[in-house]
């Protein structure tokens, strides 16, 4: 392919983007295929000669498309959104046309420098602590997916609570605990069996009844461990659960941490964009008192997975955690003290994704942004309101923002079944959580283009599956 | 934005792709600017309300561009090429477009059993032992880098180890001992930092006269540690260092391995390509003795970054020691065995990556992709024997691939000085290293447009600064 083949496919392909999401909404959301139906469709072995775009594209409406499922649907309810939006696109497509690598400041500075900045953008927006920005002791750091943003973390309260020395003698087992509520994303225990700490090692501290960590049990099983000689390293609260987007009381989460010198590091990775909007800034109270904070501009924030944002406190701390440098990396921007990211993030190897951020908060501008948030987290108040007004339905949760946790009444195969038909229609697509061992449905709002009428409907299907399971 | 605004702005960013990769070596290579120019050219605030395209793209000239080094370029020599390519770049246009996330193979099938394929496609295009494929009792996957590869690997043959009671009662400091040779990539040494091994238990095996491994050291190192009661858990086997492009020998290490059960992992990162070429394919001896291998697309298979495909023997072994499934998570494609790519890797989300490969191959072809490596190698030689018929420079090691190392026979201070005219004049880009403790320089000749008449002037500039420095 060459630039003229490329200009040709391109703008092809660009248009055939637009006509996508213009008409995501006819695709049934949940992909309609069972396992091997895509591979079965396929080419045994790879083609020695080339193939001109057309077939491949070709390929891409007939074999790939129906085997989607549609993240990018106006009725995509499950889990939690993973938005993208045409500047975003626009965004991806610049950092994979220019190819550049922003593994250090020398590979590229405009990389670098456009990341912290946008960074420090990010901390304005949402009101960060002035810590966290580049300005004063921090910084913020594009990375991967919150599961890595809370290992880096992690790792950085690790080599902190023991002075360095597990990075160079190892990590002496069941002697570092780590502390997070029973609500907490699976990324927390992953990321500690990952360093080494071990599962064992990880206290799932009781939630109040509205599912957010109670501090007394946080405070009571620190006080137990240190008695026991243990090691208090690290405290994760969630800002905005998966499960029921519960939000922990980080104030006094911060108090505890701060008594014992714990690292105390926030996960917000869904609700935390909540915060770009001055009256959901409450969210974020307490946040002094943290040493790292995760929020993911590609659930909330218009742009493309992958783009999780992590902030520090104490960039020292991280870098110091993570810097390994050989002869190869040397140069003299380094030694100056130039800002290089391999050392804020697991990789050596980065793109340059604060591309996509920027392109997304310039286009759409913070209010264009904030307009978003609001609809969704009305829309989601609204249709708790129709849950609550409905004597089939009940909530199972609060509904601080924009998921609403709820079940019917009649007990948890109602529920489940009522899942089973909703998704099978292809109209809406939710999943399921637990919550006090009880089947619940939820209702996440938050896509792009998500409208009332979508919700509307997605409630109608609810109703109407109610009806048949009833049946 | 809406559609018809992003097809607008679309077309314009394809073309002026287009233009920026056909005249992309006109730029200086390596960035001529000092930290902080570009942000000192950027608002400290970010806009209140959206701004037009045109006032982006308009920066993106102004601003971003100077501030790049072109990695894209065919003057582009220094560490490993990070190279991209016209139907790369679309492959990751479509997947920001479509904006799937595939976690699990519920949340988009396609994304998973096109990536499970693209990935058997490449086992077979590289060689790769049965046991490797999907069809088989392996399979691979896409991860972000080389440096996440090995870390995950490493992470399964840490719980192969000790049975899984790492990731449950965390890592006995001091046990568990890893071995890399001196001239491993750094990256080794980092994932052994964070899986909570320790720096202290990672043997640095000593190398042979051309920088591989000696299987011999191996042998000793491992059974001084199994006498002292320690627990040999993972060897990490280059084939291509970074320093210059070594091939560990693989078979030789693979015998001990087994002989002591220890799991090997080949770092392919580079020079893994390679293989594709059937007179090349002698780099990957012995990989019948490996538990996993890595290497990178996004360095020279023409694949833009992040692509970095990891292949393991034992599926079963990697999934046991990286999956956790919370209630929110659960569903009967999962529970019916299907792949779910998150249990694969560090992260739960994840992009659409296989399209990119898809495409890239597709479009090439096989034969296609061959004959770039099939031109950098022969280029690459060519040069080696440029140097070695100079009576001022001397090669510092062999040139098995793409890698040329070589000093001036005045001393370091002469090579460094004739890196820095060079990488001055912004019409190469070379980076160094050390072998021997003694500076070295690489020319590393592996990007897609570099032809003879960049290798030659990359030549000319080296003797002009070699005549500079002598003055």
């Amino acid at each position: 392919m060459n630039a003229d083949e490329f200009r040709r496919a391109g703008h092809e392909l660009i248009d055939w983007i637009a006509a996508y999401l213009e008409g995501v909404e006819q695709y049934p959301v949940l992909a309609q295929v069972q396992p091997g139906d895509i591979r079965a469709k396929l080419p045994r072995h790879p083609p020695q000669q080339g193939e001109p775009f057309d077939d491949i594209i070709r390929d891409v409406d007939e074999i790939i498309v129906p085997g989607l499922t549609h993240w990018q649907s106006p009725n995509f309810f499950a889990f939690f959104p993973g938005n993208s939006s045409y500047p975003s696109i626009l965004g991806e497509l610049l950092s994979a046309g220019l190819g550049v690598q922003g593994m250090m400041w020398i590979t590229s500075p405009a990389a670098t420098e456009l990341e912290t900045h946008v960074m420090d953008w990010l901390g304005e927006m949402l009101g960060l602590p002035e810590a966290f920005r580049s300005t004063s002791t921090g910084g913020g750091v594009i990375q991967t997916t919150a599961s890595t943003s809370t290992l880096v973390a992690l790792i950085a309260a690790r080599e902190s609570a023991t002075q360095g020395r597990s990075n160079a003698a190892g990590v002496a087992g069941g002697n570092l605990v780590a502390y997070t509520s029973t609500q907490a994303h699976s990324s927390i225990e992953k990321a500690i069996r990952i360093a080494g700490l071990g599962s064992d090692n990880l206290r799932l501290v009781e939630v109040d009844s509205g599912y957010a960590m109670r501090p007394d049990a946080l405070a009571a099983a620190i006080e137990s461990d240190v008695a026991a000689g243990r090691i208090p390293a690290f405290v994760c609260a969630t800002v905005g659960t998966t499960s029921s987007e519960a939000i922990d009381p980080v104030s006094a989460i911060g108090e505890i941490c701060r008594k014992h010198g714990v690292w105390l590091h926030a996960d917000a990775a869904m609700a935390g964009t909540a915060a770009i909007c001055p009256e959901l800034r409450w969210l974020l109270d307490g946040l002094d008192a943290a040493d790292s904070f995760v929020f993911n501009p590609h659930k909330w924030m218009l742009t493309n997975v992958d783009c999780s944002a992590l902030f520090v406190r104490d960039r020292a701390a991280l870098i110091n955690s993570l810097s390994i440098t050989p002869e190869y990396l040397r140069n003299q921007a380094s030694e100056a003290g130039a800002i290089d990211y391999r050392d804020w993030q697991l990789e050596l190897g980065r793109r340059f994704r604060a591309l996509k951020l920027w392109f997304t908060i310039r286009t759409y501008g913070v209010e264009g942004l904030q307009e978003v948030v609001r609809r969704h987290v009305a829309l989601a108040q609204e249709f708790a309101g129709w849950v609550e007004g409905d004597h089939d339905f009940e909530l199972a949760a609060p509904v601080p923002l924009s998921l609403v946790c709820f079940r019917h009444r009649a007990g948890d195969e109602a529920s489940e079944a009522i899942l089973d038909h909703v998704n099978a229609t292809g109209r809406a697509y939710l999943v399921h959580t637990k919550l006090d061992d009880r089947y619940t449905l939820r209702m996440s709002i938050g896509q792009r283009t998500t409208e009332r009428r979508h919700v509307e409907q997605a409630w109608q299907l609810i109703k109407e599956a109610a009806a048949e399971v009833a049946r």
